[in-house]
This record gives C-alpha cells, structure tokens and sequence, in this order.
C-alpha cells in the first residue's frame, strides 16, 4: 500500500464514522487546499470527490493530471463546464452516490454558495461545517509520515546548503542588492532539485525592513548594509516547504544590537518548551513574556506548521481557539521578530521536527553578524 | 478629491441604497481582496471598515500602513488579537454604529463563520450575501479611472519594452532556458520600476509547453528548441497588473504549425468582437465554434479582466452566469491556447482597453517564429 493509499484510508475511517458517503475538495484560485495533492499527487487546480470505495479526481488539465495523479477515476473539469455545481452533480452519478446520503461539501465554502448547493441537489443531505473532513485532512496532515519526513529532510539540507551560500556571498560582496539575495534563490534552488521558492522570497535591506513582510517583497535596495537586513524564503521540494528567516546585522548601533539579542534569546527560549505534550500557545505565551520584558511586543504569530502548504496546522501563537499539542512528526517553524520604523527588523526562523524523543531543528538559519 | 475619495463615494452611495451601516472587507490569507488598497493605498494584510462617513483601517503591518494607508482611523489588527471577529466588533464601538443596524460581512465569508457572527451579533443584523458591498465594488472595478488607466498604460509600455528585449535575446542566444527567462524579467521588471511580478512566471520549453500552467512554473529546461514554447507573464506597477503570454516557435512540425496559425486566428477573430454593448460571452463562444471547425477545444476561458487582480471581472468564458457587456474603462486579456500532449502547446495574450470609440491593444505579445 503506497503512502495515498494509506491516507486515503484514514480520510475513510473518519467519512465511515461521520455518515458521510461523499466528500468533496476543492484546490482552485482563492480556494486552495493542497490536501488533493496529499491524497493523489495532483499538483494542480482541480476538485476531488471520495465516496466510501471510489475516488474521482476532476481536473482543470487533463494533460498534467495524466502524468502526476492516482485517481480511480478522472473527468475534466471542463466536461462539467467548470462549475464545482456541476461537478458534484457528476460524481454522485459516476460514483453511484444513493439518494439521501450525506455529502460534505468545503468548510470555506461560502454561505451564498452553501445556500444554491442545497437548493440544487435537495435529494441530498448537504453539509458543511467547520469541523469538516477537509479539516480532519489537515489535522492528519500535522503528523507528517515517513515518506514525507523523507522529503523535508531533504529539503532543509538544500535549504541549508543555500543558506551557507548567502552568507559566503554576503562577506565576499558578490550579493549586493536585495535583488542579487532574491534571484540567487531563485536559481540555486532549482539547481538543486526544488520546484521553486515556496512563497515569494522577502529580502529586505536596512531600510526597509521594518516591515513584517516587506513591501514590495524585493527590489534593487542595498542588502545587508549598516544596520539589520532581512531575508525569508522557503524551498519547495515534490510539493514540501521550508520556510526560514536570516538577518544580517552590520556595525548594529545599541538599539539595533538589543533587537538581535532579544531574538536569539526567544529562539533559545522557545526551543527549550519544545517538549512533547506541550500546548502550542504556552510556547507564544513563553516568548510574549520575554518581549514584554524588553518592552516590546510580537506583532505577529511565534511560528506555524508547514508542508503541503507554507503555512499549515498546527499555529504557534498567543490567541484563543489556538490550543494544539505538540506530538512526534509535527513540522513546524518558529519566528520571532522585533521591528522598529527607525532601526528596521530583526528575525530568526527555523524550522523544527518533533520526534519520539524530543525535537531535531532543522534547518541552519541564524543571525550573521557582519 | 483624490480618487480614493471618489472610489469611498460610489461605495457608500450602494451602502446608502442597501441600507446598510458598516461594512467589512477583509484581505488576509485565503481571503484576498485588493478592494483595500482602491480604497485606501494600503498593500498589505488588512481589514477595512466602512461606515457611511468614517473608514477603519485595522493592519496586520501598522507601520506599513502609516507609509501608505488613507484611512479616518487606523487600529493595528494586534488590538484585536487579529481575529475579525474582535475587530468588528472594535468597528462597532469606534464607528459608532447604531444596535439594530444592517452589517455588511463579506460573501465569500463561509457558513460556518456566517453562523459565528451572527451568533456572536444578535444585536445587529449581520448580511452576507452573493450581490454584496464587496462584489459591487469588483464590479466598480471593472471600469477604470482615469488615475488607474494612466498606470495600466505605463505598465503594459514597461511589458512591451520587455516583450522587445525578450525576443532580442531569445534570438541572439543569450536566453537559453525557461530560467534565463523568468529571471530576466524578474530583474528588468523591478529595474524599470515594478512592483515585480502579478505572479509567478510560466516559462515552458517544448517539452513541457503541454500544461495550460507548467508545473512547475519554470525550470533550469531548454527554451525555445525546436517546436513550442510558451512565456506567460505579468508585472504589477502600483498595484496593477498585466498579463502577457508569448510562444516562442522554432522549426515546427505540421501539427505545430496549424496549432500557432489557430491560435493566431482566434485572436484575430476575438478582436473582431471587441465592440461596446458586445457580450463577452459572445467573444468566447466565437472563439470556441472556429476552435471546434479545428477539431481542437479551447480547455480554459478566453480571457479575464485586469487591475489590482491579475483576475478580475469581466470574464471572458463561454460559461453559464459568464455574461458582462463590454464597456469603455474595462481592460481585460485575451489569451486563445491550444494544448496537445505530445506537441506541446501555443497561446497568445495581449491586454486590451475598451474605449469610447472602440478599442486599444495596449500589449504587444506575439507568436515568435524563430
């Protein structure tokens, strides 16, 4: 049994146990949900239906979906004129889905949208709510198999082989701009094997990094000039993410050098609650304490899962609704950051791998002093 | 008055139609919506609330937001623990906004959200729906001012300016492979004052040109060998976009060239019906009879608008509840394809104006014999 197979199976316990006798997902522009890319290798825009015992896949490119997707069945999405509406339509016809039966439909699925699905198919007992299968998808996808523990090894390796490149680059001067940063990523990675950057690589020099993600994302500015420079990509390797943040600090004047000890500080700080059974949100808490010592304050989550996505389960951050525990084969990164209009930004993220003993960072990111 | 200004009036002239007291956009991740920067000139993650005389900014990013945001208040999206459900309620108090009255909340708010708001709401009438403040502003986007078609037309000059350059190196030899293209543009267009790119570049060389979008984007591959290449790209300038595909053609094969002369021909041919009060569905049902005069379908929409989005309305698709009417300000792409798995792929985008008068071509995008 492959890997799909074997998630396939656990997506169909969990349909088994809710009564649901067909699932729909979604992947499309404004709706991503790369868990259709976790249950049968298609990269692309496509719907995917399961019902108890079948799987039909329905793709935007046929073309592609030929070369990369496990499907017991696949239609395109065109034969059903590119209407999700449609597309439901089909799949309980071509999966013999019986009158009556339940199906689930997206979580994001759009009240507006919701309300047209069960005017249109009333035979159907139509749901969709928060703690949906599309969401149970996710939460299994917290716990990372040994297949895709395999990948993001991997990947942090060329992820860190490229970091030791920036910062030889940096010291020789042959990286000069933000631009240089941003394309030498670009390329190496794909030298290496990636499919690409993850999310659009965030370079920012000592101007401009006061910004949380700067804007624009890179230009042609100085990098790594007097003050704090910073730099956050990801790789993405056969769909998996690393997502990591150096700065580079050069003749930091007093305000500037405090901003980088508080950050390694919370990085050592937050490593050390890296602890199986630990909630998420004692890690923030941890951390929004130290800042709140040095009077500052974290504008933004303490990190996040990663994987099929940039950003998945489980959220590492100090708000209610944010409780998860921390369990062997959660991938995740952790990112504090200080930003300041005058003196600019500091932020350290690496990426952590909880295992049966304790936790492995990763990835090699660090503050490199010039 | 600024055109923010303009743009805030005709949103509250529909607010004032609908009854309605405050209404919400949101533009986080998952839920885009550029709507924020039109009305405000901020780039950045957001919500945005409006009552019928005051604007509430709540920014991911504050001192982003101070560098670029219009807004009667500003409230970093921390004071709300950056959950919109605290920041509407926020609005409420800091807007002043009447028990009983009508809350906007965007469409494409799910339903099981809907159900939390309204639940967490009961003294306000909480609307979400398909026709909503959002979308008629998506619909207000759809024709341009004249402070967005200055820009547009700036950019599209920039796009063509790199269109020139990328034939002339194509030709000459020093763009070899799908990287040498993407990274050129990457660079030229930040040079020439982009943002950078609308998103990610699709370069593919023959032996991948078969995907309507390469997967993955581009790589290290070969570019502009023997038989069909295609280029697809855009760049944002201020926030605006365009959209351009080139295929690169060299010594093709009988199938490949009738696929390019089709292709060259459906875009002739959409031209043609570029005339206000023309439906746009119209466009594409022409385009789709001359493909199946071809034995071939067109396996995506003819084309899409342009602005913020790189997709916005009108679109251009032979689809039920695809109908817009063309209307001097709408700027939007054309971009007949044809796609075969063995020999690769043709597509030709060009970005078009509709005028008082007619129409303008603003981008040179061709078919590239080589």
């Amino acid at each position: 049994m492959n890997y799909c197979q074997m998630r396939l199976e656990k997506i169909r316990d969990w349909m088994s146990q809710e009564g649901i006798s067909l699932v729909m997902f979604e992947d499309t522009e404004g709706r991503r949900d790369t868990t259709i890319r976790w249950l049968t290798g298609h990269p692309g825009d496509a719907l995917l239906f399961l019902s108890p015992d079948k799987s039909l896949l329905v793709p935007w490119d046929i073309i592609l979906a030929k070369l990369y997707a496990r499907s017991d069945f696949v239609i395109p999405y065109n034969d059903f004129n590119r209407l999700p509406k449609m597309a439901i339509k089909g799949a309980v016809e071509k999966l013999g889905i019986p009158y009556g039966s339940r199906i689930e439909i997206p979580s994001v699925t759009s009240y507006p949208d919701f309300l047209d699905y069960i005017s249109e198919m009333p035979e159907f007992d139509i749901i969709c709510r928060e703690k949906s299968t599309a969401s149970h998808a996710l939460n299994l996808r917290m716990i990372k198999d040994a297949e895709e523990i395999a990948i993001i090894r991997k990947a942090a390796g060329i992820t860190n082989k490229i970091i030791d490149l920036l910062e030889k680059n940096v010291r020789s001067g042959k990286i000069k701009t933000e631009a240089d940063a941003a394309i030498f990523i670009e390329l190496e990675s794909r030298k290496q094997g990636c499919e690409g950057t993850g999310f659009e690589t965030l370079a920012a020099g000592p101007d401009r990094s006061f910004g949380i993600h700067a804007f624009p994302a890179w230009t042609a500015a100085p990098f790594a000039g007097q003050g704090l420079s910073i730099l956050d990509f990801g790789l993405r390797l056969a769909g998996y993410n690393t997502d990591v943040t150096l700065t580079f600090v050069r003749e930091p004047n007093a305000q500037q050098q405090k901003m980088a000890n508080l950050v390694e500080k919370a990085v050592k700080l937050a490593a050390e609650c890296l602890v199986n059974g630990n909630e998420t949100i004692h890690l923030a808490q941890t951390v929004d304490a130290l800042f709140a010592k040095s009077r500052k304050r974290m504008v933004h989550g303490l990190g996040h899962g990663i994987g099929l996505d940039a950003h998945e389960y489980p959220f590492i951050r100090n708000r209610a609704g944010s409780e998860w525990v921390l369990e062997p084969g959660m991938f995740f990164s952790l990112e504090p950051g200080v930003y300041d209009p005058v003196h600019g930004g500091c932020r350290l993220e690496n990426d952590y791998l909880m295992t049966e003993t304790g936790y492995e960072t990763l990835t090699e990111a660090r503050i490199i002093w010039l």
